[in-house]
This record gives C-alpha cells, structure tokens and sequence, in this order.
C-alpha cells in the first residue's frame, strides 16, 4: 500500500495552528477511525478515515489515534505495527514510527498506551480536549479512557476545541482548492457519463453503476451515496429500483472523494427523452434562475442566510407565474410557504466531508454564536447560515420537489392556503423534483466557480440529450 | 423503496424450524443492523441488514429488531414508522406493521420497547438468547438490555441459538441454490469484464471500477471488497493503486452480493499480455490441478479437512516437479512446509455471507464438537474442515503466493529447509501469487458447479487473453 499524503510541513504546520489557537491547556485527543464491518467483523466497508485526524495527521490507515499536549508540545501518534499474519493477509505498510515520521511526528507508541495517557491527564486535573465521536467504537473507547459512562461522552465534547477545528478547516488553502477541483471536475464526468447513459427502459441502477465506474477508474469514490432517481422529490433517496420512461426527468446528486478524501458534490436534473416537457422546462427554469441570484451575491460579508431567503423568493415569484403560489413572494417566504416546494436548504460547505465538518456540529459550522440555526420546517435544514469568508467553499442547490404526503398534511390543515393554490399543485403530484447545483469557492471578491463546467441551461442539457 | 422478500411462508417456515430446535425456551433476540456512519453520522455506507435477520425475517430495512418468544411462539418485529421528514428526506416506507405482516408476523411495537420485553425475560428468571454482536453499535444495545457491561456480552451468547441457525443456515434450499447461482453468473459477468478491460499501463482500480459497474448494472453489490491486484501473494489487499505491465499476472477475487443478498466468490489468475511466462504457465497448472483434483472428491460423508489435505499434496507434488519444494510430498504437508506457499485454507462456506456465518464463529460453522479448527500456520486459516453434506455450498479456492516477508523469515530459521528449496525459491521472490476459485454445491452424490461457467483453464484463459 503506498500512502498519498501532502509534504509534510502541511501537517506540522496545521498542528501548530492548532496548538496556538489553543493555548497550553491540557491534551488534545484526535481520534482516527477503525475499519466497519458489514456482515461479519472481517468483512469491512471501504475504510473511511476520520477527517480531522486526515486534517492534522494525514495518515489513511485503520486503528490510529493522537495525542497533542498543548503544555509541552509533544506529538504521540498511537498504533500497532503489522504482525506476519497482517502481511500475508493483507500487504506490507510502513511501520507506525515510519508512517508518523511522514507527517513531522516524532513520538509513536503502542494503541493500548492512548488509555495510560489520557487516564494521567485526568487524573492529573489536566483539560482533555475531545471532539464528538460519531462511530459507536470510538464512543465506547472515549468512555472507557476517560472513565465514564457511554451517556457522559457527549458532555465531556470539548467546544473549545469543536470551534479551534472549525475555524481551521473552515478556510480552505490553495493546497485544498486544488484537490476540491480535482474532485468536482471528476464529479463532472460521473455526471456527463450518468447523462449519456440514459434513456427509456434502463433502471435507475444502471446509471449508479457508471457513477462508480467514472469515480473508481479515477482512483476516487462517491462521497456520499448515490442519490440517481426519476423521483427526486424525495431528497436523499438511495433507492434505484425504478424503470426510467420518456416523460420521466432523472435527478442525478453524485460527488466523487479524491484519493486525498476531498470531493464534489453536484446535482443535474435532465429528461429521460430529448426535451423536457412544457412543466418541466418551466420549472426548471424557475430553479436555474434562483441559482443563477444566488450565485451573482456570493461575496465575503454577505450572510449566507440571506442568499438563501433572496433564492427562496426567486423560487416564490417562479412559482406564482406559474400559478402554484399566489401572493406577495416576500411575504410568502417569510410565512415560510415556499417550503412546500422547497423544503430544505440552499446550500452547505464542502471539504473532506460533503456537509464539511457536520460531525462536529451544524451551529458551529454554519452559523456563529449570534446567528442561531433556526428550528422551523425549512430553515432548520438550512446547513449554512452565517457570514461568507473568503477561503469558503459551498454548495449551491435551490429546487422544488412536489411531495404528494406534504401536499396531503398541508391542505389538511388549510396551512398557507393564502399563499399555495392547493388545487393548481394537486395537478403536479407526479411532477417529481428538480435540483441544480454547483460548487464555488468565495474570494476576495466574489465566488469562482470550482471543477469543470457542467452544462447546466435548459438548452444545454437537451442539446446532450438529443 | 421497493422491499425484495420471499414468498411469506418462507420466513414462517424458517422461523417454525427454529422454534422447534429451540424448543420451549425462553426468548430469542435478533438484531436487525443500523444505517453506519462514514465520516458524520447522516453520511452512511451502503446499508446491509443483518444475515441472521434476513433469514428469519426478510426486511431489509435499517433500525428493526425481532424477538421470538419459544415458550408462547409469540413473534414481535420493533420499529419505528416514518415521520413526515423522513419521507420528505428518504422516501416512503410501509409501516412496520405492514413490513411484518409481509413475512407473516402479526406484532410489532416501537423500537424502544424492545427493552422491556428483554427486561421481563431476565428479571423472570427466563434464557434469553442472542448471537455474537459484530457491530459496536449493537453490543451497546445489548448491554443495555441485559442490564450488563459491555464486556459481559460476549459470555451471554446463546451457543444453543448459534447452533441452531448454523443448523438450518447451513443447508441450502433450492430457493437459495437459484439466488447463489444467479449471484455467481453475475460475478461471472463481473470477471470477464475485468479480462477483457485488463491492459499493460492502466491502474488496479480501472479495473475494480469495471467490477462494481456490472455488478450494480445488475442490482447487485460487492460482497466483499474487491481483490484486484498484480500482487496476488497478499491474499486480502484492497490497495489498487499499481500500474500493470506486460509479464505481470492479474489476480481477481471478487464476488456479486445480489438483491436478495446472497453471494458469489470467484478468483481468476491472468496474464496481463497474451500470455503466461514459463514460470507463470507452470504454476498455474499445479494450481489448476489442485483444484481439479480437490473438485472431484466432493461429495457428502467427505470431510473437507481432507480434500484440503489432498489438495495441498497435490500442491506438493507440483512444486516438487518445479524444484521449488523437494521430499516426499505427503511428508512435507503433514509437517506444514506447503504453508510456505499456500498460507491459507481451500474454501470456506458460502451463502448470504461470502464466509458464510462467520459471524457466528468459525468453529461451530466449518467445525463440529468432536473436529476443532486447529492453530498451526496454515491449518489455522481453513474456515472449513467438517464432513460434507448435501445442500452445503462452499467455495474451491487452492493457491500459490510466494510471500518474500514469510520467506525471509522462514530462511532465518531454517525452516523445513528438508522440504523448501530456498535458493530456488529465492529466484521466485517477484512472482507474486495465483489462485482459482470456483463454487459448489453438494449433491447427493457429489458436487454441482454453480453459476455459468467462467473460463478456467491456461488455455481458455490465453484464448480470452488472446
């Protein structure tokens, strides 16, 4: 196995941004993840990597954790070397004190130490900084070091270390952008490769299938599972089983992770046939146009929250010319009407996670201690809400999906009847869902663009489907 | 989501059996899995429901769990319905009290009850029986159903319950016989596919992202990760990163997992040019007739232990005529020389599980309570060593790979230097390794190939190759 690391002055120098923004306080403990099992314990998932560790310690191998002292500035990777019977099963690797000198660490010792370690600093009243583990291994070994109950680890999370993390990761570097292009630009030809592909009588699995096959052959992966559908109103739907026939759009929500665990995360939405329907070209366009606002605002010091208000009343007034809103399109976002037709965020940040960093909190990530995540259907799926920086990198991803069980419980309740013509959208409830998104990065001045351009026009699109 | 089940009088069937083995007994607890977390806890891989589960009650759907109570044959499915954001987010399910009446239980309550139902059991003084928990996150709740530490799981596994599934798991239906055979024509596909894609200058993973595209093309998945690779001496390794040359060897173990979630596990050895070297030709044929010879004494009242035995002298034999071992063959594989080049064991069990009930322990399942696994180099690693019987399905999976990290280490010692000819094999260090591997299933009166044929023999291979 041969490790794909970035020079190693990167990590050095990321710890010790770390450790000042920490100041001498105790021991950080970094976590790195263990290999998942699916059916039975040696039969693993592809092995994921814990990206903060991935972040400060670089090191893509299975049953490795850290320790930082913040009071003395001593480094400790902990980890076990192969025995025989590892390297006939599964290769030679470098050994842990080999693999640490990769990424500037000097101290390595045995996995069974880490509890010795942390056991000390409790028992010596030293702070011992944690981030919230969200696999229940690294839950039940956080207990047992720390010596408390399973119920009592989420309590011991240290925030101070949470936000230290986030404030880090939260600006990608030159060196970052360039593996997030990477990604986005293979995540483009997944796309191209799922468009061309298909057509009437093929199953959505068929178009997952080239999905993969695009990314492995570019030695990545898919970041999150596969959402490819002909009912894309159902927002993160992992089913495939479903014929496509003309008349059907396909919404295709693919992103590879590089090698380096950086990826992309897009969203086309295309017909099955050459064109879309009068409905759907319509619709479409609705959401195009809203993207199109959103990304003309994106710049430093501009609240991402407001981005995604002014996106949402973009969809409202599309909405109305089309007759399924009626009313003032502020007015009706404000009510929070537009969320039958758009029931979750405008976008979020991207890095090595695809909701970047969403283990270590959406309200520190997203939104700051002034701004709080709101909790009203709609705005509560809003990911990111707070100021833009130069160095972010997000998505942008307006939609309308017509949810016939949503439509149901609304009309019901005769819930913003003022705002939505219930009798106009029970006339769409096979329409389905459209998505549109891209990835950008904030600069100084305003937002690029990042990977490949994908054909995102109506015209575009029905030129590669004709 | 569309729910893929068997007639519903399957799982009753299934069910009865077990509670008759069982007899008036207590309560039987099976966990359903959990969706499992990559890099956040709403990021998860592929879902893959319990086998065990499966069996007993068909829904492949996260987050259920069943008990089976062996004194009143009361049967209760724990679940939860979808919320509105559920659907919203994943799609619509049917209620659990649907899903279960779909398999033919009559009861079921929230997940949370679970609890009490197992609390009732242990504080009435009645068995309850568990299998062993694989996933951390299921040893969590089983501890805390039990009332127990986490360590104490392990000691409250039901051996009367694992020998009962294992009992009944490990004879296949014909309903089963056709999943396997389908599972096994697809991961035929999947092979042929990496032949014929196989090239001097592409990478490993060019070739894996093949093998995943036929194999989700066809609704099916990996069973187990893909071994792709030029270094076919590392039994296990799942590092695709190597560039193949012309006078490499591919080796290719891979395995469709279809919807019902039953398997294939095929290995083929292949030159990445024309043909075989010399050195590559020679060995392919001691391997090929290994498994020629291990085939043709399978049938039930065989114990499998020696059909490897056999297979391994046969192993002997051959490399003996290449000078690479030297004495008496059967001599050299009593003592355990052969593990110099066959490390591993010839075949596993083979179901829903690529190692068929692994989870449930590899000495109940390939072994009986008079024949133990043993715990010699070589011996150790054959999951199955127990008498045939009709309506086994295994695998037939003999091999060479000359492993320099074991050579070395053996040469140090001396090491059967009266059976191994270490300068000879020393010429023999890059040549990496070479494995075929086909499924059976035990007739009456032998064995049955299962799945369609896939190319086998030198010459077939360089026709293919041609």
């Amino acid at each position: 196995m041969k490790l794909q690391l970035f020079d190693q002055q990167v990590y050095v120098q990321r710890r010790n941004v770390l450790k000042q923004s920490m100041g001498a306080n105790g021991i950080i403990v970094l976590l790195g993840n263990e290999e998942s099992s699916m059916n039975y314990k040696d039969n693993t998932y592809l092995f994921r990597q814990d990206s903060s560790f991935l972040y400060y310690f670089g090191l893509d191998v299975a049953g490795l954790a850290a320790i930082i002292d913040t009071d003395t500035g001593e480094e400790v990777i902990f980890g076990n070397d192969l025995t025989i019977d590892d390297i006939i099963w599964t290769g030679t690797l470098p050994s842990v004190g080999e693999m640490a000198a990769l990424v500037g660490v000097a101290q390595t010792r045995p996995y069974a130490e880490i509890k010795h370690y942390v056991h000390k600093a409790v028992t010596g009243s030293r702070p011992v900084h944690i981030l919230p583990p969200y696999r229940p291994e690294n839950k039940i070994k956080l207990a047992d070091w720390l010596n408390t109950s399973l119920e009592d680890v989420a309590g011991r999370v240290s925030l101070q270390l949470v936000k230290a993390v986030i404030a880090q990761r939260v600006i990608k570097t030159p060196l970052e952008v360039a593996e997030i292009e990477k990604a986005v630009s293979i995540s483009v030809d997944m796309e191209l490769a799922v468009m061309k592909y298909a057509r009437s009588g093929i199953r959505e699995y068929e178009l997952v299938a080239k999905a993969h096959e695009v990314a492995i052959a570019n030695d990545s992966r898919l970041g999150y599972p596969a959402i490819i559908t002909k009912h894309g109103q159902t927002l993160h739907t992992h089913y495939y089983g479903n014929v496509l026939e003309e008349g059907d759009m396909v919404l295709s929500d693919i992103g590879a992770e590089n090698a380096m665990h950086y990826g992309g995360d897009l969203t086309r939405t295309f017909p099955v046939g050459k064109q879309f329907s009068t409905r759907q070209r319509e619709l479409y366009d609705v959401v195009l146009n809203s993207m199109d606002h959103a990304i003309s605002m994106l710049k430093p010091g501009v609240r991402y929250k407001d981005v995604h208000i002014q996106a949402c009343q973009k969809l409202a007034e599309g909405l109305k010319q089309v007759n399924l809103m009626k009313g003032d399109p502020a007015e009706a976002v404000a009510a929070g009407a537009h969320a039958m037709f758009f029931q979750c965020g405008l976008g979020h940040m991207l890095g090595m996670d695809t909701h970047d960093m969403e283990d270590l909190g959406e309200q520190y990530v997203g939104y700051t201690d002034t701004l709080k995540k709101e909790t009203v259907f709609g705005l509560k799926s809003l990911r990111l809400g707070r100021e833009l920086e130069a160095g972010y990198v997000l998505t942008v991803e307006p939609g309308i999906y017509i949810i016939p069980e949503l439509i149901d419980r609304w009309q019901a309740e005769k819930k913003f009847s003022e705002f939505i013509n219930y009798d106009v959208l029970n006339t769409y409830r096979d329409f389905g869902g459209i998505r549109i998104e891209d990835n950008f990065l904030i600069t100084d001045t305003g937002s690029q663009l990042l990977g490949k351009y994908l054909p995102k026009t109506r015209q575009e699109i029905e030129a590669l489907r004709g």
